[in-house]
């Protein structure tokens, strides 16, 4: 496929532009026509000269139908795919870069900010209180990890016991166990902690649903995959009847987080404005150009998304 | 050597008792005499009948001459080595379990709290503001870590930039470089956190002073070496001066912490009790255990403590 006219759609424009002119496209000698804008000035003429289009989503109400490539600066892809159309002729791929390692650190912070009693500490602090209580280590904690990447990897190497949850129940490394989205509700009872890393998919829409949660038992819940995947009225009365203790949420249902929502104001919810798997423009100008090459090499796309699988 | 009335003196000499009879003798047969007590009641006489003596300190004003072996419930020694006469025919060994492990968790705990900016977060919920920053990765950040055990092979492992101090300056696996104490200075201001291990010898004692901490440019500082470690008045004119920008202590001069302690009151100091390595009963029952069949074995002491060197 060649792609000689690309549009880049995104709030960071500018920095992207200036890490693809002047770093990689002087570098690598790459001969191509970019236009960098941000989103309320793509206008349909924009779209109607660009090859190929990168962007954490699409405008609606645009005919996106010339473009042969559409790019996702992002690692969720559902907002292109999730209750739309897709185009089967249309190239789309998405971002891939320190995703992993962010969503692992994040997720780890939490879970050590548990065992380690950080709250409670504060709290003797406060009081002038010296009452030792020995924080538990994390080999002794259980995980269920929604979506078998990076994140469980990463908390296996510090030695916790991670079991995995994912559509085929495919062994893998680094996990204890890995079952299907069929049969994972019987050894949720045991677990300390669930984090949720899946795409948005018609399979995964409010997955998280009081069903599931009450088979917990006081556990951390932990969200860095999408909110639509929670039922939030289900979430909170889990909190409030002690089948969750804590809830950390870094993705909603509607972005930015309304102000009256009941989250806001809840004492066992920690809120994070989706931070945790951010993508920074130069891995974002980085993975494109990269992609662009293999595009153009007819190389085998590590990063192409299946838009039958929605991910 | 040959071992056979051994007294245990600690304030968990009860779950000792229990752990040591019930499991490890039984299923060891052991033939030994045991006592166990708590530190009030122990008297002179239970000391001239034993042949060995497992505690976490000296009591003054005892007589310990009788006594072949001594170990350390703890992984410290100082309190029976700092500013004391050991007699060199008495052996003494200490404490080696998942000390490494649990420091290590405490550490990062702290180093992620800070990345990933829990305090800034927790704020803007309490304001209600969505105000995305992104946190930076770990392996981003430069850490300095005095001593070079297992502390600084964890954080190795899951990504930092780790940077050794020892006495010997010995190169380490997952350090990327290991300095002497004499010649560490030169690198302290790109360090992001300074953390303390070190076991309190002549050499360590208030080695984190005023000239050391102005080296530093806006450090995170973590102590879990020794409180005497650290001159007190240097590290609470660092923080207010900029160049350590928060600590966490949990090691202090006089434990439990004095009331009027200037550090309870710092709002850049966090206090925990003593707890990054505790021993627990089951742990300090199986390594003294295990000590003891090594001696009698006259098998190799890992955990045998050289007391000119002091640790």
């Amino acid at each position: 496929m060649k792609i000689n006219k690309l549009l880049v759609v995104s709030p960071m424009y500018e920095e992207l532009k200036t890490i693809i002119e002047k770093t990689i496209i002087e570098k690598e000698d790459l001969q191509k026509d970019f236009r960098f804008l941000p989103e309320e000035q793509m206008t349909q003429e924009d779209l109607a000269w660009a090859d190929a289009y990168a962007s954490f989503n699409l405008k609606s109400n645009f005919d996106y139908s010339s473009v042969k490539w559409v790019h996702s600066l992002g690692a969720g892809v559902d907002c292109f795919l999730y209750k739309k159309h897709w185009n089967e002729e249309v190239l789309l791929t998405r971002t891939i870069c320190s995703f992993g390692q962010r969503i692992a650190e994040y997720c780890l912070s939490y879970l050590l900010k548990d065992v380690q009693l950080h709250e409670q500490f504060q709290e003797l602090k406060h009081q002038k209180k010296w009452h030792p209580i020995p924080p538990q280590l994390l080999n002794k904690q259980k995980t269920m990890v929604y979506g078998t990447g990076e994140i469980g990897q990463t908390a296996a190497k510090i030695g916790m016991e991670v079991y995995g949850v994912s559509l085929s129940g495919k062994k893998k490394e680094y996990f204890k166990e890995v079952m299907t989205v069929d049969d994972h509700f019987s050894q949720l009872h045991e677990m300390n902690y669930i984090l949720n890393t899946l795409p948005l998919t018609e399979k995964t829409a409010n997955f998280f649903d009081g069903q599931l949660f009450h088979h917990l038992t006081n556990a951390g819940f932990i969200n860095v995959g999408r909110g639509a995947s929670v039922v939030n009225d289900a979430l909170i009365h889990a909190l409030d009847s002690g089948h969750v203790r804590f809830a950390v949420l870094d993705v909603f249902n509607h972005e930015p987080l309304p102000d009256d929502h009941p989250f806001w104001n809840h004492p066992q919810v920690h809120i994070t404005p989706h931070i945790s798997a951010v993508t920074t423009p130069e891995e974002g100008a980085s993975c494109f150009v990269e992609t662009l090459k293999m595009i153009e090499g007819n190389r085998m796309l590590h990063n192409k998304v299946d838009f039958k699988r929605g991910y």
